[in-house]
């Protein structure tokens, strides 16, 4: 079988007549341990552990951008914009790459929220669209917001290779967006510290997973 | 956001009076690029080229398995015996892991059977679940076949590290039985040559998918 679709399209399909577009390959990269252990959800102003660091360096050591994208949060944001520097390149901050917004979770503790809230806990991951932390983000938001994002990172950077520091909740998201697949099901996927995945969108529209759970770029 | 639901078990649920088994990891690779260029789908006999046998190679170089399954196919069969020979590890060939029966299109080349039936060949990719190559199998079957095949593999090999050295279409099958989606949305994936799919399936029968396209084991 095949490899993609994009073999069906090679040399088949008509061509456009204006020369084509590069791809635009996007790698999110999820952020590395933070400082403080076992939280559920670390607060914005969390930095990252020593292994966290470490985590993240290996992760980005071979890799190429064009342009690198962060959320705001220490825990992505510190580390974006010294590797901007040191690849040269443009560094964006963008509020809408930022983890789901868990209210008053932040900060604490999985077991201690499991003591408070078992219910809600469970039903962030068997019912994931209905979901509000107390006092944060329905799923119905934090899921517009980042395809949002994730749309208008496609136009400004088309041809280029993006990397975007983020989390895993954002990560989940747009692989439920770019396979078209539900929210719940990208539960399926694994998203370690300082994990990558790799996204391609082809000038015809189409986005194709290329990699997921990368050690390195 | 938690890196995935195991998160949510760890030490919060009551653990089960057994000790816990280990997970089962289940590595499934493509073989390499086979002799002939510019196959849609080679035939059973057609061997790999040196640059097959290069990303095999570079693709199982640190990669450590109890046992290793192949599809009957000589891309797939001949690397995976000389593997398991190299690793002193078990060894079994298992036809429902060969490639969906293209029939007629075996061996022809894409541009052939884009000139002869094109239409049929965007079926593949738009309604593949109708689809059946002329005197081939029928998706619905292929599926099947490699769903069973799948199933008894988390049983016989439960609990340890198993390499299945197979082709696109049977992991695009599986992939899509891991995430539970439908078949066609494993078509947003891109499976290259030599790229392994490592999926861990947890004691609680949770499967999960770790790594896509990963360049090394």
């Amino acid at each position: 079988m095949p490899t993609d679709r994009q073999n069906v399209n090679n040399g088949m399909t008509t061509q456009p007549e204006t020369a084509p577009l590069s791809p635009t390959t996007i790698d999110l990269l999820r952020h590395g341990q933070v400082a403080t252990p076992d939280l559920f959800c670390a607060p914005s102003h969390e930095p990252l552990g020593i292994s966290g660091w470490k985590q993240l360096t290996l992760a980005t050591q071979t890799g190429q951008w064009d342009a690198i994208i962060t959320s705001p949060s220490r825990r992505c944001h510190d580390f974006a914009r010294l590797l901007a520097q040191r690849l040269d390149c443009p560094f964006a901050v963008d509020a809408r790459f930022g983890e789901m917004d868990f209210g008053d979770w932040v900060g604490q503790t999985q077991a201690a929220i499991w003591e408070q809230d078992a219910q809600l806990l469970q039903q962030l991951w068997y019912q994931p669209r209905r979901f509000i932390a107390p006092h944060g983000e329905a799923m119905e938001d934090f899921i517009a917001r980042v395809n949002q994002a994730w749309m208008q990172l496609q136009t400004d950077y088309a041809g280029q290779r993006v990397l975007v520091l983020t989390h895993a909740g954002v990560m989940r998201v747009v692989l439920a967006k770019v396979l078209d697949i539900l929210y719940q099901k990208s539960l399926h996927f694994e998203i370690g510290y300082a994990q990558l995945t790799r996204i391609r969108i082809y000038p015809d529209g189409i986005a194709s997973l290329v990699g997921h759970g990368l050690p390195q770029a």
